[in-house]
């Protein structure tokens, strides 16, 4: 690994986490990578979650760090370790409790959904029938969130809710993980109404490398996603892209079938198990990454703006966006 | 309020928390105060009293400011607030969860007791008819207090499991609010053996103003609680002495009543509700602090002697310890 490379930064990631996961990371000279620290149930499983995770930071400490702030990120990188940032993809762990943000910031969460796919008490996730916009809790808890410095993310959140909430936001939201619906037509892509709006705020996209995100799914070509990449550029600016990969890696079946089901509804026992997909061949895990780059070159990507989108861009959005309002 | 006195200390108080409790402390120039944020419950419990803290830091931000570190109370100095120290008086906010150690000390939890009066997962509670001493799980959260940098506190611990904590600590403890037995009987107060032990292991006694732990109670004199302070100071050495005044100001006489059978026990309802016993008239509030200082000088104390008793002693003593293990 060359600690001299360009940052690269994953805005993405739920592994099945493991020190044969943390090597590729290591391998592969990742600077930073977001993971979700909880999908569904609330507070109290969450600090369990984040429990795990400090062991395994103390546990792995020759490849893994914090990653909580601006210094975190360059402490991290100068010893060539990959900074981990906590998100969280649901916003139950605050339950109905506002103090709850302060006390998840301070357990070192840096990026929360106001939904996951479903409605939450903050908002309206892709899947509902109905999206009824950000709710009165969520004005109360993006405000919060700002002011704390933890990221508003809208990957999962639906059209209305994502519009009312990055007009709501009064720092920059992120949509971590998602592609153009204009590439690949599913709800839980972006319309270019919200890349637009997203834009206009100075909000950050991480283009996904999930399957069901891409056009054609495991097949689609690296050239393809590299394209929509140069096309979606055009509308919010190379400088607000980057990669969220939404990379599962070593997770069994039954863990898709947790994360769309949860424990909300309960599947019929006859029902089928969802699979994961493969990943397209171009990512199938950590050691992949730096190989983004040759694909963005050749949509036509700078050198400089390709550096950006594998890692420049987040490192600056992060660092930014981490410190408590006013404090920059 | 003169910012230039010597430190005002407190090492331990439960008030029923007002604006007129921290106006009371900023008139008398309290430095800093330890609070007990948590008596009996787990975990969850414990979170929302944090976050109640939270909120009174930040709309009391005139008058109080956080107090975790010996940089935070310093800045409290220099602003002439009250920094706010928080403890725990019972370890079941750990829960059997190892982690919830590192958890609870990144909320802020500074001190916190290994029993509260009756067994605990950790050790025996002075009220116990036998004390087994600390356990298995007991030793391994002094090693992860002492990592921390989580004062371990034995006030209300019983005999044995007071002495075999002080012995398996690698850094100093407190016995924050207890006085010397030999003054007046009780186990809740602490045996000269035990006083003993926790001189040579650098460890610190915070002296207690609450009136069942003075000889006299109510009615004991300042002349009296002085002259115990001198003849403790022979034992531990006036350099380890300070207050831990246990001042329970406004609080309603069911509040004594939860303190003493939590929900664990159900006292039959007949029985009477136990009162509070009035303070002593030299210590009924923050006003009184100050106060003391003439009482101390008076038992033969030197004016620096005195100084450290009432704040210096401690600030040195929460500073050292605040910090993780291996970095000052």
């Amino acid at each position: 690994m060359n600690a001299k490379h360009p940052p690269l930064i994953d805005g993405l990631q739920f592994c099945n986490w493991s020190r044969a996961v943390f090597e590729q990371m290591h391998a592969a000279g990742m600077t930073a990578v977001h993971v979700t620290v909880a999908y569904h149930g609330g507070f109290r499983p969450t600090v369990d979650r984040i429990v795990d995770w400090q062991w395994r930071l103390r546990e792995h400490a020759d490849l893994i760090a914090p990653g909580e702030s601006a210094a975190d990120l360059a402490a991290a990188e100068a010893s060539g370790r990959t900074a981990i940032v906590f998100g969280l993809q649901n916003p139950l762990p605050i339950e109905d409790d506002l103090g709850l943000v302060g006390v998840l910031y301070r357990l070192g969460i840096r990026f929360m959904q106001l939904t996951y796919n479903m409605q939450s008490l903050l908002g309206c996730g892709w899947m509902e029938p109905v999206d009824s916009g950000v709710t009165a809790m969520g004005r109360g808890v993006i405000r919060e969130m700002n002011r704390l410095g933890m990221v508003v993310d809208l990957s999962h959140s639906g059209e209305r809710t994502t519009l009312e909430a990055i007009a709501a936001s009064r720092r920059p939201v992120t949509v971590s993980h998602a592609n153009a619906a204009t590439w690949k037509a599913t709800l839980r892509n972006k319309s270019d109404t919200v890349l637009r709006a997203l834009a206009e705020s100075g909000g950050f996209l991480g283009l996904s490398c999930y399957p069901v995100h891409l056009a054609d799914g495991p097949a689609t070509t690296l050239e393809s996603f590299c394209a929509m990449a140069a096309r979606t550029a055009e509308i919010v600016g190379a400088a607000n892209l980057g990669i969220g990969s939404d990379l599962c890696q070593d997770q069994p079946d039954s863990v898709l079938q947790w994360m769309r089901a949860g424990r909300w509804t309960r599947p019929a026992p006859a029902a089928p198990v969802p699979a994961f997909q493969p990943q397209p061949v171009w990512f199938r895990s950590n050691l992949d990454f730096p190989g983004l780059a040759a694909g963005l070159r050749a949509a036509g990507f700078s050198e400089a703006e390709t550096a950006g989108i594998l890692g420049g861009n987040w490192r600056r959005f992060m660092a930014a966006s981490f410190a408590p309002e006013g404090s920059a």
